[in-house]
């Protein structure tokens, strides 16, 4: 089967804030592909917490742009802390195909090493874990490749909307303004990379 | 003098929330012409109040972004309901052009009649008359003109970057946006028309 894939794609990327607080901010930037900003939306999760997959959930299905999302796009599978997403239930309970995007390839041990602080590091682990296989891909730029991890999604499609989405640098452009947007309104000021 | 407008100019839009709180939210989006999005800072300003012109100032003056700014575009020349923006200081103060944009004639007789149940309705009347004369013009679709003010710039060139800017419809991008974002972190997703 042939999949086509239209320019204009409608994606959210999903980003949090930084930790200051013990609520974060988590801020949705419904984009049209690459090109432009079309609505955004917030919700709050907790630092650390275990609630980052339900209410990311909550907050597409109540979005009035849910029937028009056809990517969710995350940066990372760990939100506010070590708040791990379970990206095959939110591809679940969503219907809606997810594409996590990481700069660097993870280091487990190290994650492993953290997570021991907290309560349900197992589960978390295991949450983590099921994101599955971890692919090396081209955004736009050969020498800075990008990882990603999808739920509902063959990968070379996958790969296809990160380069297609990603037109003003290395991250697709719903991460790299959900990211200004999450750390400009916690922060005062945007700053950092998504 | 020719002045040559590039297409990537930094324009500084700002826009405010919905009146749901005392302290209303403001959001600057930061963009490069009316084709991406830089930056974005926030600040709050009162309900009704008078303090519109000095946080606008201390934003935009604590940016990291600030060398950079060209132009300031503000939505109307009030904000948090009726507290009064006075673009000449803002421009004196910050040495950056403002460039107002409405969507409609501003119905002033309507204006008075509002500000007569605030203190101090002489003085925010005067405020936003020194906005100076509305000038309608075109941003992308000549059946549907826009108004602007300015200060610090000559009508012809703001007239120019109001144009330039307005890249996905009749409002510049960074006021779009600005608007966008500013609904969606209050209400909890954006809604309306900046």
């Amino acid at each position: 089967m042939v999949f086509h894939i239209k320019p204009e794609i409608r994606i959210l990327g999903i980003d949090d804030s930084a930790l200051i607080r013990d609520n974060i901010l988590i801020v949705g930037a419904f984009f049209r592909g690459g090109q432009w900003l079309d609505g955004v939306m917030r919700s709050e999760i907790t630092r650390d917490g275990m609630d980052a997959t339900d209410r990311i959930i909550d907050m597409v299905t109540s979005s009035k742009h849910y029937g028009q999302i056809r990517i969710i796009m995350l940066d990372g599978v760990t939100y506010g802390g070590f708040n791990p997403v379970d990206i095959v239930r939110l591809n679940e309970d969503t219907g809606i195909p997810v594409i996590v995007l990481m700069r660097e390839f993870p280091d487990f041990e190290k994650i492993k090493t953290a997570l021991h602080h907290l309560p349900e590091a197992d589960k978390r682990m295991e949450m983590m874990l099921r994101a599955g296989r971890i692919i090396e891909t081209i955004s736009k730029d050969s020498s800075n490749p990008v990882f990603i991890q999808c739920a509902g999604i063959e990968v070379c499609l996958a790969c296809d909307i990160v380069r297609l989405s990603s037109t003003r640098g290395n991250i697709p452009e719903p991460l790299r303004v959900a990211h200004l947007i999450a750390t400009g309104i916690v922060c005062g000021e945007s700053r950092g990379k998504a």
